[in-house]
């Protein structure tokens, strides 16, 4: 087998057979094919595609290009949740405990936040002391132990994904539903769950940028999952506005917590309720019904709040920073963005909002970039909602005084007016199932 | 300026800038953009094309990568002429005296064989003492001197192309008809000709399999030359059998010399009549069938063959392999290729009469194959002819006795016969001016 007769048969559009996705996968991670020939196969895949058959067949050589952990000894209730990434996503500080509350067993791993995008680990490393490298021991004691336990991304799982993804994203072929599914599903594969749900973001601060594309991106990483044996689903969500209020490291840990004690925004808790109830669902094979109502009363009743802090304690987190958000820190400076007229916010282009959170210190543009746990955005504001000159529509905050005035300016700019009322969309778009 | 930016526009099917083919170019060439960028760049033209604009960009880019040659100090009549490589193609033997004879100042740099096809530097070294590396000042004497010079390609010339084509030859890239044609006419413009005549091979033994694509390409080819400054055409000529009898590099040295005293194959001389025609009406701004007469005649009257004489003198080939073609040597085996049926051969497959030939010793797999001078065929049934059960179809000529059954069996099953007469098509099948 040559990898020039494979990237020849791509170009022309043909059907790659397993054996020859196998080779490609097996021997590019193995240093055998050189990147200039795997990049020639990406962006023929890009333009020309990959069916059922061969998607599958690429995720599951990825996931089986390093270690493959077996959850068996959990049981068959361990469950994975895993998010395309947004502005203001922090639905899995909520969903993790409260789809254990649910009787899930969750072991989920998470990645950083990069660009416009923030990631779980950097916000569960706002609280201080909370450990995300662990052994992938120490994962499953803690999933046997508290029900929940979530790490950072493992280098021992699909070794073939990290070093396929780092040739995408300096070859313009990221963008490609079979190359992005198989990507996210080779993974969530190689960390065991038996059941995953996904919540693909669709809008302005999404990746996929439109309902459609993330419909697809969800039909497709469904499909391969069940076709691997697990039981799988996804929802589609709103991205054209932020998630909640907060957007920053802390500030959304703050905002978690809020709903965690059955407070905090609705779409928030909606989202959080509607994931922790699939997970559930595919978990106990009960009606979504029950799991919606068991996990709406584990958000009031405080047992989702206790297994939350249970599962900071049993990472290494201080619990009086939970028990007292005040003390998880804030910024030095804080700054009102004041609104200038009357009228009604008609749209938030939200990965400027993404932007103007980073600017303030709260993302990262390169992977080793630090980054301001303090820093972020509190959004009062939002699509739909009238405004009259001189309310505040945010409230920035940073430690870096120089960046204030360039991200205000970011902030207002991703903002549209309107003198009437906008329509306005739900918050959960659709399901895949 | 980032060569990711340029990929991405190219992956999304927009028309790159002057600026953008410039900068990928150079800064490929100069080692600051890795092969993993380009190839996927040259995936994403493959695929998704290039517009006159751009492939007229891309060749000048290309040619302006290192010595561009100037001829004009050998005046306006300085005359090129590229085939697109077939097999049995020997006419730059003929042609490059034949348009000298007709007042053209012919400076040509050739290539080798590789795979199926034949190569003009192999064939003249088959004349005992030809020198076929020349420094461009010996060029350019000579070109005065005797008005025909055919040297190997320099490396001084379009390093750009030389870079960016082996790349595409290990990344499937190759078959994209503006990288085929800026390749070609990046060599071409940097090798200074004024007139270039283009000989696009289209059937089995060709890389254009079809007439239309060799079309195609011919067109893209001489509106680039235009666009350029040079005067330019091009012959789409017939592939689907060898040209002439004699496939093999002494073999085909024999075949020119009797095509150039006069005698020789009519499809031969055909096409090189035609193609010194051609150049010597761009050269002259005279009438192409007045070149034609001048041709013929040269041919018939012996002036092409003592310019040849002289030209091969000048590059320091033994004469007496020329004035008595025994010299030139010979294989030491021999084997009929004998007709098992009576009727028609109705097609050949030339790639595959390539490949015999290439078995046989005549060709090379790999850049650095040794091949054999005296090594061939020679063909005396062609498409079109009516055979006999017995007759001899060819003669296989090697020194590699072990080789001879294989090539036999390759050689036979090339061949198609019908019980009638099929259609034959003509030599040369179109113009493109």
């Amino acid at each position: 087998m040559r990898m020039y007769d494979i990237i020849d048969s791509k170009r022309l559009g043909a059907e790659l057979s397993d054996e020859q996705i196998r080779y490609a996968v097996r021997e590019y991670t193995d240093g055998n094919i050189p990147d200039y020939q795997m990049s020639a196969l990406l962006m023929a895949v890009c333009l020309n595609g990959m069916n059922a058959a061969e998607t599958s067949a690429l995720t599951d050589a990825m996931a089986r290009s390093g270690r493959m952990l077996d959850l068996s000894e959990l049981g068959e209730n361990t469950a994975d949740k895993h998010s395309t990434g947004g502005v203001g996503d922090k639905t899995t500080l909520v969903v993790a405990p409260l789809a254990a509350c649910l009787g899930c067993k969750v072991v989920k791993m998470s990645g950083r936040g990069l660009g416009y995008t923030g990631g779980t680990i950097d916000k569960l490393e706002a609280i201080k002391g909370f450990k995300t490298s662990l052994s992938i021991e120490q994962m499953l004691r803690q999933a046997r132990s508290t029900g929940v336990v979530v790490a950072g991304q493992s280098a021992e799982l699909a070794p073939a994904d990290k070093k396929i993804y780092a040739l995408r994203d300096v070859t313009a072929t990221v963008e490609s539903i079979p190359l992005i599914a198989s990507s996210i599903m080779s993974k969530k594969l190689a960390s065991g769950a038996k059941c995953i749900v996904f919540d693909v973001k669709a809008g302005s601060g999404a990746f996929m940028k439109t309902a459609a594309d993330a419909q697809a991106l969800a039909r497709t990483m469904v499909d391969i999952g069940t076709a691997c044996g697990r039981r799988v689903c996804a929802l589609i969500t709103d991205m054209d506005v932020p998630l909640g209020s907060a957007v920053g490291n802390a500030l959304e840990v703050k905002e978690a917590v809020a709903v965690l004690r059955g407070q905090g925004p609705a779409d928030l808790a909606d989202v959080c309720v509607e994931l922790a109830a699939r997970m559930g669902s595919l978990c106990s094979q009960t009606p979504v019904q029950e799991c919606r109502d068991k996990a709406s009363a584990a958000l009031r009743d405080g047992s989702a709040f206790d297994k939350f802090c249970q599962w900071v304690q049993e990472q290494g987190g201080d619990i009086s920073c939970i028990l007292d958000t005040e003390k998880l820190g804030s910024a030095r400076v804080r700054r009102d963005v004041i609104c200038d007229r009357d009228g009604y916010i008609c749209a938030m282009n939200t990965e400027r909002i993404g932007m103007c959170a980073s600017v303030l210190g709260a993302g990262r543009e390169r992977k080793d970039d630090p980054i301001d746990p303090a820093a972020g955005i509190v959004i009062y504001k939002k699509s739909g909602q009238r405004v009259h000159r001189g309310d505040v529509l945010a409230t920035l905050h940073t430690n870096a005084a120089d960046s204030v005035a360039a991200a205000e300016a970011e902030y207002l700019a991703a903002l549209s007016f309107a003198d009437t009322a906008p329509q306005i969309k739900p918050h959960i778009l659709a399901y895949v199932e």
